[in-house]
């Protein structure tokens, strides 16, 4: 576990559909900030509805300060948890620095 | 060197047509999981063979314990090394913690 | 902090229309590899100009050595930076190890 980084990386990688609800969740517990993209991707049954085993998943991503990084991740999992295999991940990563383009200028941990 | 985080991200910059060896060679090996998305870049010949400069390249991405980081890696330059400029990196990131979606639990690394 | 990784990962969500500076400045500074993507996200104000708060983004990723990393986010808010809300962020994130593809071997920190 990395304790020292202020900040963290938090990847969510989830099913097309339950990126409007993981969306509204994370914007009713003040995450101020997130980028998606589509991503093709196998999982836990690989083959298994996919001719070529690959179905469309989202990845979200969420640069944030660690201590809400928990929060964030439990966040996601309750919007995009259906229970049934291809639910997708979680993945929290440490993160040394980040900076406000506009500002120009390295982000305080307390700012995000 | 990290060696204190128990779960590891490979993230590989790859050919496209590599990609379907590269998808093969990884689950044949028993990686369960990856994520792959476009991206445009350039690399150590940049500029050389597109008028500006870009090639369209593939991002993999794999989450998983730490302990089969360098298999992982090692597999994906077996299966998409050409040996000419523009074949791509592999890079290794710690991540800190995993959490399967469909269970709503971090994930032990043995699981991984 | 991360002090002990010799590389790193430096990922920044601009406005798409400041990828063409970033990318000349980056390229002028000797960085000789970067990969772009499309993202749509929400930042600072968030649900301002567009009716659902998405806006379309461009996610940068460089793989660096670590003493570079300064440098390179520097130069990036250098030139995505326009002064209001929507400019991005960029993220430094420690990495273990990077790969050369075309070697099949690990790359020094003093190579890249």
């Amino acid at each position: 576990m990395e304790k020292d980084c202020e900040f963290c990386n938090v990847t969510a990688i989830i099913r097309g559909d339950a990126l409007e609800k993981v969306e509204q969740q994370l914007h009713g517990i003040g995450v101020n900030g997130i980028s998606v993209m589509r991503v093709k991707g196998y999982g836990e049954y690989a083959n298994f509805y996919s001719p070529e085993g690959l179905t469309s998943h989202v990845r979200v991503e969420i640069f944030t300060a660690a201590r809400a990084a928990e929060t964030i991740a439990q966040t996601i999992m309750d919007a995009a948890c259906s229970g049934v295999p291809g639910d997708g991940i979680v993945a929290v990563q440490p993160v040394d620095k980040v900076y406000r383009i506009r500002l120009r200028a390295a982000v305080e941990p307390d700012a995000l």
